[in-house]
């Protein structure tokens, strides 16, 4: 067995369920070039960029995986594990009328996953005479809700980054840069059992108030606070988030008092976390709490994302989204506050979604974590 | 100055050139999402993807960046120092149209980065009313022809990759996994001085004869010839990739005498490399050694791909290709032999186009590294 896959039945029962969707949407079918459908329809890793690679799901024929032919003995397993019917192309012939052909010829009204690259999908619509729409109404539902595998996946990720959280400390010494510190947190990513770094962002100082700063040549200094966020990928493909926020030194009284806010914020949201309750109602419960004690123009980002085999992914919890928690979500709970060229703090947990309420993936410390100034 | 991006003369040159071709090519503007030629033409690391960061360059009107509002600093520096009008936006407000407002409005023909999601392509495409073309004719050549900044990269990331190469003997313990040894790899590519792992191929016995395996749980055993192929990515996002092949113990006479030939075709190719000498041609030279020994049907890939801060891009090594190089284009050269079931093998490195022939990036020796066997 590949480690890096879930069990077929896993996958079959994943494609039938597409095809249900796809048929009730009144669609043609599904076309998935390789990406984070086609990994969570058929457990493919498959990354082709230029050649085109596609799954072709027919509401009325058999689902057919239209494959270059060097890459066909690695889709060969998954594709007769799955019943797909394989339709290999080499240089020169036209991958696209194989395409058009698996979903019975002719126009018809077909979506295409999000992902699918401009390379593939402008010779794609010009095959099948008509602009497809996207795929996301079809899959949003079957990716949103995590089956207990992906959970269990997603509770190793947060064991892992927790691990490494552990580490960051030592690496947090006054006179390195945030890339230097940086480096050290993708290996250890790597070290403490991610098969693969997603991203690490080390902001200090000023940096810190910036929410997408990602590392930079400044040296760390006595005083800094530092927020770390980072993530990484664990087998077969699930994703780890994780932030904490780090004193070098003690810190001042003010930034000890807004923080605790801010602590008290993430809790809340938390807390909020169950069936039934809206992504909204989840942004509004941090956003609350920090706008109550004054400091709500500082939290400037959405409370959070979903999570699994994208690092962004639905459901977001924002303001303005309706829609209601179900038993098996999975997202981050993540406010921060962003003072400009001073400083900033963010507290990031990954929670799923239980009919008992949130069940943490990250279990670090919430508080600051000081280290030494020299 | 940030270490992860040229200096902005390097990015304003580009610009003036991306544009000069957009016009002779008859086209009102590009519209370029974060990816690969985002990175070329402004130095931009953004990665947004499910709200829309998008360069406009208009043949009539001013260079543009659409940017949601949270993702405006992180750009701010770029889009000042090369003169860009920033038109943020905010969740409610219709992206597409600020695009189409920078293009001047109306059904015009214009060009998209080949990357573009469909996410993006396909609201995009409503709102110009028009089906875009591909960027790729206007931004192939400049792409492909390196600059001295990115050739200097290339050979970082080549050291970079060498380093690494040097330590994987040490990996390479019978009874150990495939998996295993690229975790060890995975870490010791960040370790050596890049900022990311790009893949980490590790193919022992049969499995060395699949030309697209990864890695899985396979345990090396006495015996073995196993092929490693690995890269990752040094700033400003230069890749490197680079393959040799390991034999656990000694090989049988058999196996010598192959790989000596795959080790003749592979010099042969990147003795062929000079301006003027076509990509096929620089095919055929690492072919015509494996046909002439017989070995010709097990050579079952292109010889090579271009690198820079794509893995994978123009020009192609590959039969049919009649590009004549040109001075500064970097491309793998990699024959390999490969026997289904049993063995295989491949020897790669990266070589750029100079006016005395091949400058090779990689400087491992190219025998088959004999490791113990217990």
């Amino acid at each position: 067995m590949d480690s890096r896959r879930f069990d077929a039945t896993v996958y079959a029962r994943r494609l039938a369920a597409a095809a249900a969707k796809t048929a009730a949407a009144g669609l043609a079918g599904l076309v998935i070039t390789p990406g984070y459908d086609l990994r969570y329809l058929i457990g493919s890793r498959a990354d082709t960029f230029e050649r085109l690679t596609a799954l072709v799901l027919s509401a009325a024929g058999e689902p057919t995986i239209v494959v270059p032919r060097l890459e066909l003995a690695a889709l060969q397993e998954p594709a007769a594990a799955l019943g797909l019917v394989a339709r290999d192309w080499v240089d020169g012939d036209d991958p696209y009328q194989l395409v058009s052909a698996a979903l019975g010829g002719g126009a018809v009204a077909t979506a295409v996953t999000d992902s699918m690259p401009a390379l593939h999908l402008l010779p794609l619509t010009t095959a099948l005479g008509a602009l497809p729409v996207l795929a996301t109404e079809v899959l949003r539902e079957l990716r949103m809700v995590k089956e207990q595998a992906e959970i269990e996946a997603l509770r190793r990720a947060g064991a892992a980054i927790d691990r490494v959280h552990a580490r960051v400390p030592e690496f947090l010494v006054p006179g390195r840069t945030e890339a230097e510190v940086a480096a050290d947190i993708a290996a250890a990513i790597v070290a403490e059992g991610h098969s693969e770094v997603a991203f690490v962002i080390v902001g200090s100082g000023p940096h810190g108030a910036d929410p997408h700063h990602s590392f930079s040549d400044r040296r760390l200094q006595a005083g800094d606070i530092v927020v770390v966020d980072i993530g990484g990928t664990v087998e077969p493909g699930y994703h780890s988030d994780c932030t904490r926020t780090y004193s070098i030194g003690e810190p001042e009284p003010a930034v000890t008092q807004q923080y605790s806010i801010l602590q008290r914020a993430q809790r809340a949201a938390v807390e909020a976390v169950r069936p039934g309750v809206t992504a909204a109602q989840v942004d509004a419960a941090a956003r609350d709490v920090l706008t109550a004690a004054g400091l709500g123009e500082y939290f400037v980002h959405r409370t959070g994302h979903g999570i699994g085999l994208c690092v962004h992914e639905e459901p977001y919890i924002v303001a303005g989204n309706d829609l209601p928690l179900r038993a098996g979500m999975a997202f981050s709970v993540e406010p921060g506050i962003y003072f400009p060229g001073q400083w900033g703090a963010r507290i990031e947990d990954i929670v799923v979604v239980t009919e008992d309420g949130a069940l943490s993936v990250n279990n670090r410390p919430h508080e600051l974590t000081v280290v030494a100034a020299q």
